[in-house]
């Protein structure tokens, strides 16, 4: 089972690409997608759709995990991920990859086991799970694997 | 100049192809875009992607004019519409259509003359300026129509 997980954004979007083999989990892919700031926002959402299609076209995970979103106060940043979240769900449904969302609570919940763990318990645990030698950056690159593991950890077992 | 005015949401996005010459104005097509909210959020986005691209390739604006986003409190609200006009920026890059934006405040300066008018007021002045025996329904493809007649009155004459 190949799980790509994707901390969604204009400037930069981490994604993670986890192989789940039982158990087990081996990081395959991971990185980040950036945009110029100056570049036009239509401009930076197409660069953000091609470059989702062409990391799924190429990777073909069998599902994509992202972050749902929640705002309380910063509404012009919450316009701009939503725009780019938007087109990165358009890319996977057009790739035919089925979408999973979950909380950041539901992510330290799985990894941690605690739901209000700070952000260096959730590195410390990808890097554990993942036997990685260092903590990728940018942390959006961490909770992109973050999220993939989280879902890893939350399917039924086939049997 | 063939000018496309959109009202962006989820549910309904209003659309308004508003034909521009001298000071006169036509309303050339008009009505709306509309998901049904039982679907999945990427089906949904799919389908508004592929009505935005058919709409702009088949009616080739000379631009496309959309509302500004602002948001005060309704923030579930908030993310469902900026995911739908991220998409719906994304559709004019692709088709190469310049894109314009406007403010409620503006729209209602331009076309009334008053940037607190009544939405009454506003769909008084976009039948009167288009010559329609009926306000356009639903309310997104008047607001529509008025961006559209908003850009064209804003728009420097050539000599």
């Amino acid at each position: 089972m190949l799980i790509l997980g994707i901390d969604p954004g204009l400037a930069t979007i981490g994604f993670g690409l986890v192989l789940k083999s039982g158990d087990k989990y081996r990081a395959i892919e991971y990185g980040a997608i950036t945009t110029a700031p100056k570049q036009m926002i239509e401009k930076r959402l197409s660069d953000i759709y091609d470059d989702m299609i062409e990391l799924l076209t190429r990777t073909k995970p069998d599902c994509m995990v992202i972050e749902e979103l929640f705002f309380n106060n910063n509404t012009t940043t919450a316009i701009d991920v939503s725009m780019a979240r938007g087109v990165i769900l358009l890319a996977a449904y057009k790739c035919g990859v089925d979408i999973y969302e979950y909380t950041p609570l539901e992510v330290k919940s799985s990894i941690v086991g605690y739901g209000r763990a700070e952000k260096q318990q959730v590195q410390y645990m990808v890097r554990l799970m993942l036997n990685l030698a260092e903590t990728p950056k940018p942390d959006d690159t961490a909770d992109a694997l973050a999220l993939a593991l989280c879902h890893g950890t939350r399917m039924i077992p086939k049997r």
